[in-house]
């Protein structure tokens, strides 16, 4: 079974990976593009009757950092 | 408008950064892990009428590596 983690940078904390993507793509002329944030999509391959409280253990304890990030996860 | 744009590593292509995720969860007790694969989350704040031509243009150019990235864009 598969399982899809999201991991972003929450708002109001400064994304610099995302803001030279931004100033890259503007430098390149795409001017419609008005902000950019940048995160970590993790697919887990998981052995069958894994639970979502073992992913969100997973999240917790190491992908995220959830000071300042916050994830989401899609089975 | 938003959009978002995934970007993996192609099948077949070594993971290293997803290699280390793996063994980590491992060596926590997560045994029920059998592959993980990292990759990027791009999050695109972008002008009104901005086309799909114009977000595939970004990708080709600067967000992914076509050589051994795949992209997906969800607007």
């Amino acid at each position: 079974m598969k399982a899809k983690v999201t991991v972003m940078l929450k708002d109001g904390v400064l994304d610099p990976q995302g803001e030279a993507v931004r100033h890259a793509l503007s430098a390149m002329g795409f001017d419609e593009v008005e902000g950019v944030r940048q995160g970590k999509l993790i697919e887990l391959d998981l052995a069958k009757g894994t639970t979502e409280a073992d992913i969100v253990a997973m999240c917790e304890k190491l992908l995220a950092n959830t000071v300042i990030e916050s994830y989401r996860i899609e089975m």
